[in-house]
């Protein structure tokens, strides 16, 4: 399904002499395969592409990829490593961040003639550049998203519990056709609004509190991710001024976001303005994140960061402000 | 909190010869600790029991939590392999099956003073047999589940969508009270019934078709899981006779269970009789499995599984028969 991405696995062979890749991560199995099932791994060889995956996925696999030789098996180790060792491969590259220690040195076992060799920046890097019909689903799972906030909002009420806000959330989107919610809302009000992932309890909402709702949709694999802060009432002169901080340091993050600028840049130029505001040790967090089949994926808008903004990647604009036992702000907004 | 699981724990030490061991799998966190968070580690040592966690949630650990010293950190590796160092710990136990290849290597290297010694059967079967306040706890989620399904059975009618169906009774256990689903709500109708994890689709329910639901609640925590069969209008007599075997293999394996009896044998009692009565090729999954702070956990109730019955213990029991393009028929309860 991916040439382009199987290619660009192919030329890290090059990089690290690998004679293949064995890719067991469910969304990189997905990108690279097009395969939507929950068990399955891809083995990337010199001698051909192999889906291999359980008897309850089989036809489901054959029906989803192209290009890939399918291989059912019942064991899924010994299989997988069956056909490793038929394949003659001496150098075999692997995802050493969703490999556990159990699985590695069971493959390690069976493998005595095999090198193994962790891929240390993993594949997900691959996944970066969003292409047209990606985009295009991940759009849709913002705009289901977004519709149902903009219904529930107006239902945001005084006594209202936050879960109760959560729930219709989620089962708005859902009804709007999102497959899944993209994680455990979150509302968090009040003094609880300092809490970055406050998940929703049966707090009711009070007269003049913020209320950060943080919320998102899968749709046909791709998620979406979205934050906004309300007050039911009018705001006080100080929460309208931690608000105003957060949208200009979002803005001054969408101003440096060009291909080419090390993402590092992008969350400098929010941290900064907010830091210049006097509120920097409020803001504990990376600015944003990628979003595509993982809700949580490269790159990484934070001081840690590596790499550059790119066309085509998606991603997350979210800084905050989160003073303890007073509440916070968050606003985000998927942008391309 | 759990005194007598941490002393299990201790116990251990002697076995293996450990001065230490490092507890990540949060499951396993919140079983030794009460803490909720999603955020945390435990070292159990000869020197104490220690709580690590990030900012965000020493506050929560120190007001959940009791017998543990608190230490918060900004980077998790580094201050877990400083606070092994400082102990002089010289052997340390690890979760194997949840540690990743690259955590562990990023472990090793910090820690060249320390050997890092997996528990092969890792530290969940410390939570097999449950205690009071635990079965309260699942007898909750279970009666949550079970009501909301009896509220949306009597809703299923000719023409409505799998997803509709999924959708409604998750919505009726968080509005009973759910804090989450146990997992993706399983809808499937007709041959789509002969999938053992048919996740709900857009297909419409047509009169006679047998549907499978699976479905479960989590409260405070602790997960249920039931399953049940039902047609919409009359059964054929190949379906009575289908679903009378499986729900005779369900009483046989349920009139094997005694403390004491290896887990096998319980799955052999359903297995056996399915066989006997000409299906056996068609029930391709274990009869069963663990149910508390995670969906699926030890015992695991089938021909691998490993270990005795014991009083205490929480597990489904859920034969059932698959026929290709025909349809299949699972039920299931969590039984004592």
């Amino acid at each position: 399904m991916r040439k382009p991405a199987l290619k660009e696995i192919r030329q890290r062979f090059e990089k690290y002499s690998l004679d293949a890749i064995l890719v067991s991560n469910l969304d990189n199995v997905r990108y690279l395969s097009g395969f939507t099932g929950s068990e399955g791994a891809i083995l990337v060889s010199q001698n051909g592409n192999y889906f291999l995956t359980g008897s309850r996925y089989t036809t489901q696999a054959s029906e989803q990829t192209k290009g890939f030789i399918i291989r059912e098996y019942d064991n899924r180790e010994k299989e997988i490593s069956d056909l490793i060792s038929k394949l003659n491969i001496k150098s075999l590259g692997f995802e050493p961040q969703y490999v556990t220690f159990e699985a590695y040195n069971r493959l390690l076992k069976r493998l005595q003639d095999t090198k193994l060799i962790p891929i240390a920046e993993g594949l997900d890097s691959v996944r970066n550049k969003k292409e047209g019909s990606e985009l295009t689903l991940i759009k849709e799972a913002i705009r289901i998203a977004s519709e149902s906030y903009l219904d529930i909002v107006g239902r945001i009420k005084i006594g209202i519990e936050e879960r109760e806000i959560a729930l219709e959330t989620e089962y708005l989107m859902r009804k709007k056709g999102a497959e899944k919610v993209s994680f455990d809302t979150i509302v968090a009000s009040g003094k609880r609004a300092a809490l970055p992932h406050g998940i929703a309890t049966g707090k009711r909402i009070k007269k003049g509190e913020l209320i950060v709702i943080d919320f998102g949709a899968r749709y046909q694999g791709y998620y979406s991710d979205e934050t906004h802060t309300v007050v039911v009432g009018k705001p006080t002169t100080k929460q309208k001024k931690i608000y105003q901080i957060v949208k200009d340091a979002q803005e001054k993050a969408f101003d440096a976001i060009k291909p080419g600028v090390d993402v590092t840049k992008v969350d400098s130029a929010a941290r900064d303005y907010i830091g210049n505001a006097g509120f920097g040790k409020y803001f504990g967090h990376g600015t944003g994140h990628g979003v595509g089949l993982a809700v949580h994926e490269m790159p990484h808008i934070s001081p840690l960061g590596k790499g550059v903004i790119e066309e085509g990647m998606v991603f997350t604009v979210e800084p905050g402000i989160y003073i303890p036992k007073w509440g916070g702000v968050r606003n985000q907004r998927s942008c391309r």
